[in-house]
């Protein structure tokens, strides 16, 4: 039930931000911000096909988040929320996820737009974005319903830094 | 560069699918098979607030997928592709995400609509879904051009089995 279950990095994921403090809180905070993922050699064969998509999902592992909290007041916000309910690095399994732009491809080297993440990020996975699969009409958005918009302006402070 | 990363379930997803043939091949396959993601005590304090979402997005580990492809036949194609290209299970780290609909919360048990995995999976992350973070407008989804319609009406086979 709760065995380790082991990844390792297929690639990584090189972006202009060095501190979690003052980045953009989410892709669209900055949809141009320049970002490669540098994918290694043994795993390039894998790429194929996928510059025929616009956009791709990475999964990546937040390699410089220290503790796991339960409750977070997140950046769009002034209350405690279940991190669950949020995107808060702070969680059990610190897995990051961000739908970016698929700029082009060279050899191992993708070149995306809007990665909010430190650089040197190890990168777990790469998925093609297809809106049939992934988006959905009708929805209700919680805590966020108001406060989202503000994704676009809001940058980070250093409430998530360790401890 | 390559250093394990560890993750801990932090529950378990219950479905109706016990083979990995025969299941649909993507949420929007089997819009309303009803599932549960039954999380461990120890974590359903972060589960607070979740239940404003109308949609989750589920991260879990493909825990019967015993051996990754780099190129795959995907189950919409008869082509080879590169596997980052695809949403099949065969990948390096066998991260599955499903976008599912959240119906409700008892304590530690959601009940879901559209999961399309295994009975027993182990469930690494739950996020809210927003669509201003998670859906892109303007897309191209390459090889699935023309042919992601039919993931509705899909029915896997046993080509991701092991060995």
């Amino acid at each position: 039930m709760s065995a380790d279950i082991v990844y390792r990095p297929i690639g990584i994921l090189h972006t202009p931000f060095r501190d979690l403090e003052g980045m953009p809180i989410q892709p669209s905070g900055e949809a141009s911000a320049p970002g490669t993922a540098q994918i290694f050699p043994a795993f390039a064969d894998g790429l194929k096909d996928l510059e025929g998509f616009s956009h791709i999902i990475l999964l990546y592992h937040l390699h410089q988040v220290q503790r796991a909290d339960l409750r977070v007041v997140p950046f769009l916000d002034s209350e405690t929320r279940g991190v669950f309910a949020t995107r808060a690095p702070t969680r059990p399994n610190p897995i990051g996820l961000s739908v970016v732009k698929l700029n082009g491809i060279q050899e191992n080297l993708l070149t995306v737009e809007g990665l909010d993440i430190l650089d040197g990020t190890p990168l777990l996975d790469i998925k093609p974005y297809i809106p049939s699969f992934d988006e959905r009409s009708e929805h209700r958005i919680g805590w966020l319903e108001g406060v989202d918009g503000n994704a676009s302006t809001t940058i980070s402070d250093d409430r998530f830094k360790a401890p």
